[in-house]
């Protein structure tokens, strides 16, 4: 027998390209364009004087940040869970709460991590095609199932349902963890959080890479029934105790504190993508209606991914997939005005 | 049926105590008494200027880091693996090498955190009895396994096992995945890394948190062949992208390029170490023969648990382990020169 007989072989999820080439436009990864609050500036020169805590372990269950977030949120502590991204908050909850025979169910284009972490868990899942315009169908869901994610808004495509559709939409589904990801919530989304008092089934996740600036430090949350936090905590610490390093926590602090600026920049950037919604019409192209801080493009006479390369030639990085149903669509991160100008002049050289 | 019928039900692993009182006298969690390197201070005050960096993702293949610790060790990237604290770095070695049928083995006293992996992953395991001087007997291991994790040195024994031994020991087990977790290796152990050279099967992990004096970072590592590391990045990037943030990057860096100050810092714990051992032994102590951090320690006359809540009465806090052969014991980390004279003339009181 060989060793490798008993390794569990996957294939990883590929993540927006991180390019080192300097004075790029990088429109790929759903970054925030605006700096992180200034308190986090603040923060770190604290750190810096204070730097002989860094070898100390922070504390496992990251209490400077669960603490501003149970105020900011209006929650108890026990409805809170913090882990290293939403990514990380996903993949426990993938493993905590996906334990059954049935399929999870979550919508054929969507983000595409879903399908890597039930199979690197081995857990059984079914896709659920959206419709011609990129929309959930609430019946489809309506087969038996292990557990349910739905992206809302929904990533590439950018959509989002109303709180009142998803508040119908999990009452159908009371037998079964429904995760809800909120990554782009805060761009015009409704969150579903006020519906975890209502079911205890619901698991709401977010993060801090896109609406808060913070992707460098990898903060991600999710809220719950306290029962269900609980499971997702032993899980957690099944895995590992101390999972939020010490700047995570000081400096994400900070972020949370400063509503004001929060506010301010999440407000620049959805001036932005109105801007770039019409100008981009106006050259031609069709698009859903994104509440989040991307567009999801296509032109009808021109082929996404040639424009994707021309792009990159002129030092423009936005994210092509190459997937069925989506292999003629850009996905465009919106960035500052002087950046989405730039953009639309050079699509217009290009078409 | 109900929604926890699905829930992975897990008992998780409980790390020592992170008390929020101060001025006390913390020896129970093994962290390094001195402050990090002087450059991660530094790397602070530019992390501060240039905070906007931040607002975008970590490069995933933490290639900051992995450049040093490439050109530290001699070995190519290929061969190396970056995690969220040695923790990260087991949990993740644990999901994609023991996917067999077989138990996979470790002592019965040893790091408690393996079976807790184990039990989240489902992992069919054994544990194999130290011999009565806590001691690892290689032939106790000729049973048909899935793999093999030795804690080198061990812990909370802090004994460790020659080169040549661990040598010999991984030639008999070519056909499964043996993990050689050397977080304390820094202070007294031999390590195994030259041997993966020898042997495609062979893991090896170590730390930032106690030798390097960033627990606070939580920065773990593994080495490996080209093959088993291939694998193990699969996972991981199955499991989360984006797993070290920011400051982990830049700050442990630092840490890797000061290799004058980590030594002169490791040989003071070293130093200490055999100063509080003699003191101890003076107090009538016995112990095991420790190539760690800290001691590992039993009274002939006085209770373990006793003696651990008298000297927390007095402010200094040590690990006591409620488990059985080891509940007469405490683990005592190395902290200052000073806090172990305080440490040893509280016990003169105690005795």
């Amino acid at each position: 027998m060989s060793w490798e007989e008993n390794v569990r072989k996957t294939v990883p999820y590929v993540p927006g390209e991180q390019p080192k080439i300097e004075n790029i436009i990088k429109l790929n990864t759903n970054e925030n364009p605006y700096p992180p609050a200034p308190g986090v500036q603040k923060a770190l020169e604290e750190l810096k004087e204070g730097y002989d805590i860094l070898r100390k372990y922070p504390a496992p269950a990251c209490d400077i940040l669960e603490e501003v977030l149970s105020d900011y949120y209006g929650l108890p502590r026990e409805q809170l869970f913090v882990g290293v991204g939403s990514d990380d908050v996903l993949s426990m909850a993938f493993l905590a709460f996906f334990h059954g025979e049935k399929p999870v169910l979550f919508p054929d284009i969507t983000y595409s991590f879903y399908d890597v972490w039930a199979e690197v868990y081995g857990i059984p899942y079914k896709t659920v095609p959206l419709t011609g315009e990129f929309e959930i169908n609430a019946d489809d869901y309506d087969i038996p199932n292990g557990g349910i994610v739905i992206a809302n808004p929904n990533a590439p495509t950018g959509i989002a349902k109303p709180g009142e559709w998803m508040d119908e939409f999990i009452s159908r589904h009371r037998d079964v963890v429904v995760i809800v990801d909120e990554a782009y919530v805060d761009f015009g989304g409704e969150t579903c959080i006020p519906l975890i008092e209502k079911y205890d089934n619901l698991l709401v996740t977010q993060t801090f890479s896109k609406s808060r600036s913070l992707a460098g430090l990898r903060i991600g949350m999710a809220f719950g029934s306290r029962k269900l936090i609980g499971y997702l905590k032993d899980v957690k610490f099944s895995v590992n105790s101390y999972t939020m390093n010490t700047p995570s926590l000081v400096l994400g602090r900070e972020s949370v504190l400063d509503e004001a600026y929060f506010r301010e920049k999440v407000d620049a950037v959805i001036k932005t993508r109105e801007w770039t919604k019409k100008e981009l019409k106006e050259l031609g192209f069709t698009m859903t209606e994104s509440s989040t801080n991307f567009l999801f493009v296509s032109h009808p006479q021109k082929n996404a991914e040639e424009i994707m390369k021309r792009l990159r030639d002129e030092g423009i990085i936005v994210r092509h997939f190459k997937k069925p149903r989506i292999d003629n669509y850009l996905r465009i991160s919106i960035g500052t005005d002087e950046e989405m100008k730039k953009l639309v002049s050079v699509l217009k050289n290009i078409l």
